[in-house]
Formats: C-alpha cells, structure tokens, sequence
C-alpha cells in the first residue's frame, strides 16, 4: 500500500513548504518508496487527532504510524533495508544525527530569522494567526522585526554556513560521493525558503548554491519541480 | 616501529594543548596504535623542514609521513583496518567530515574568543611573538580586544553548542553507542582550554560538560593526566 505523508501546505494547497517534510520526501525518493501527500494546515488538529500527533511529517505505512522527521528516516531505514540506505550503516547514521541537530538547532532558526515573515504570508488567514503568535512567543518579538534589516544580516547567515562549505572542499555531497540523509536533512531547510520565499541567501558563487542546485536536480528534479511563490 | 607524532608544546614542554594534535593522540588510543610525541614549538620551522610540511600534528610512520590532522586520521583508517574502527564505514566517515568542519570552523574559533590570550601565555617568549602576530593578523584585532568582556560573550558560545547538546539527547556519543573519531574531532578542540586555560566554558549541569567529562576518562584517562596550567 502507497506509504501516505501529511505534509504541510499553504493558502495554495500545492505550495509545500515544511523543511521537515521535505527531508522525507526526498528520504522516500532516495529509497524508491511510492507515497502520496495529503495536504494539512497548521491549525488542521483534528486531522491528525487518530495519531496523537500535532505536527508534521506524519506517516501512514500500512498499521503503522509515525511522527517526526528523524523518526521517520529512522523507521524507513529499517523498515526497508532492501531499499537504497540512508545513512549507510550505524556510525553513518549517528553522524548523521549531528548534521540533522544543525540543520534544527543553527540553520533553520538562522533561515526564520531572514524569511519568517515570507512563511507567513503564503499560509491561510486561519494558520497566520496561529503561526504569528507560535512564532512571536519563539522569538520574543514581531516577526516584523525579526526580519528587519536582513538585507544586512544575511552576511551573518552565510557565516553560518561555513561547516558545509568546508565539507564541499573535500567531497561533492554531505553523504560523500553520493547524497544521502545527511544531505536532505540540509536540503530540506533551504527548500522552505526555496518554496516560500524569493530572498536571495546565497551568493552566486558560494559552493552551497551550487551544491543546492545540485540537490535539487536529484530525483528527475523532485525540489526544482516544487510549487514556489 | 611505533609511530611519531610531533606534537605542540608550551614553555613547559609536557603542556601539549593543541586540538588537532589531540584528535589524533586520541585516534591512537582508540586504534591501540603505539606512539612517541616530539614536543614541537610554533617556531620550530626547521623541525619540520624534513617533511615540507610548517604545522602539526604531522605523524611518521615508517616510511611515511602525514600531516593535517583529518587527513592523518584517514591514513591510520586505511592503514590499520583491523584495528578499531574511527568512522564505522565509508559513510560514517562522510558524515564525521562535517562534525570535524563544525569543529574547526564554529566551534575553534567561539573557543579562541574565550582563551587566545590564555593560549599566548603558556608559549615561549619565541612563540609568543609568532602567535600574537598571526592571530591578530587573523583577528584584525590585538588578541586583549578578543577576548574582553568574555564573561558575557561565553553565553553566546555556549548556544553554539545547541547541536551536540541535541545529539547527546538521542545517543550518549557523538559516535553513536560508542565514541569514534566524530567525539575525537570535538573533544580535542576542548583539550584547548582544558590544558591551557583556567576560565570556565562550560555550566555544571550542560550534556556537554558530561560527555567532555566521560570523553576525558576515555582509554584510563588519557585526557584527564594531560598536563594543565
């Protein structure tokens, strides 16, 4: 049976734009894994009441069900061994965990703090108000002056991307010679601002921008195919 | 013939506070690999000359010799296969690359804010000279404005911390089950201060400080006798 993903959409029901989704996604195309999306809303609760889940990436695969991207990658890993690895071994799959825990912990906050006020503006009225007042209590202020002067603090951003640039030096993807998990828990960060914002992050010449391109040409261009704003 | 490791030294010549020589006395350890330090000074071109290389750690191993401390890792991998493993595969070892970038590029240059100026005090006077100088080239700044007000600025540097405090609450090594070189990468660039500098990184009750605790005890303790100021 076709695994299904909840995955998070906009006032457009085709702009999907979750960086979490995103990296399941592309974890269910690197493992050749057929699944079909059913679009869900912020403030959509009772559309995942059957699970106990409040969030997405949600999955349904068969009986089971499960919440949480690395959970999921997890689960998909053994679940379907047979299939493409995505972490390629046990240690491949603990380090893997440091480059998802940076791409939660640095990236992602470092990504809202340039276009949170973009996310906003492709949801629905009903998930801007959730997502405004979710998002002001992170950050302690207006999301207006989140992104304040990002034309500025963008540079600061780039810095921040320095761990990858350095791993590009010596090998083409996250995952080595051949992109896996590591590399679609990064991509899947900048596909929200991809799919949702048209900021310019990088610069033309940053060999992160060349290796994004990359990554979204994988899969017959799965992410260059994506709805964007 | 066991291996030599030329190793940077302080005015006391048994204080050995380099991160990068760390990693690799630790991948040592972890390989069950004999080896003699040669106590090393930042002046000490000469030392080198034999091997074109002007930095360490550069190790000697027979009829070989390396310098550059990941790749000096992926040598003795390559080298010594039937010893433990340091990256758990192919994979691992892409993954590790990242956690080393992160090592070298963030977490090298927060510690540096902190302690450079306590890194200057244990050189010779020689060094001192040398160390100032490329530092503050690199700075752009005198190594006294680096560090002032650091009492403030360690609450930033312990933010970045955010993703090995993340991956410490899924798995108690950055390793996995196990510390490999991924823990190496990081715990060296602690080593730093740990042997160099009295001032306090860390609060008592971060993860962090109790893996650097338990990472200090590893292989009876070789982090916890290093000689310290």
């Amino acid at each position: 049976m076709t695994i299904q993903l909840y995955d998070l959409a906009g006032a457009d029901p085709e702009l999907r734009f979750s960086p979490y989704c995103w990296r399941i996604k592309l974890a269910f195309a690197h493992k050749q894994l057929a699944y079909e999306t059913i679009p869900w809303h912020f403030t959509e609760t009772e559309k995942l009441a059957f699970c106990g889940h409040t969030k997405v990436p949600v999955i349904v695969d068969g009986d089971r069900t499960i919440g949480d991207s690395w959970a999921i990658a997890g689960y998909l890993e053994e679940r379907y061994p047979d299939r493409p690895s995505l972490f390629g071994g046990v240690a491949g799959q603990a380090h893997a965990r440091f480059v998802n825990a940076w791409a939660d912990s640095i990236l992602q906050p470092g990504l809202a703090r340039l276009v949170v006020l973009d996310i906003l503006q492709v949801l629905r009225p009903e998930d801007q108000a959730y997502f405004r007042h979710s998002r002001e209590r992170a950050f302690g202020t207006k999301l207006e002056d989140v992104v304040r002067g990002r034309e500025q603090k963008v540079e600061e951003f780039r810095k921040l991307l320095a761990p990858v640039r350095m791993v590009l030096r010596g090998q083409p993807w996250l995952g080595g010679e051949a992109p896996d998990y590591a590399d679609y828990a990064v991509l899947g960060s900048f596909m929200w601002p991809h799919c949702a914002s048209r900021f310019k992050l990088l610069d033309a010449d940053d060999p992160v921008a060349e290796w994004r391109a990359r990554g979204l040409a994988l899969f017959d261009g799965l992410g260059e195919k994506a709805r964007t704003v």
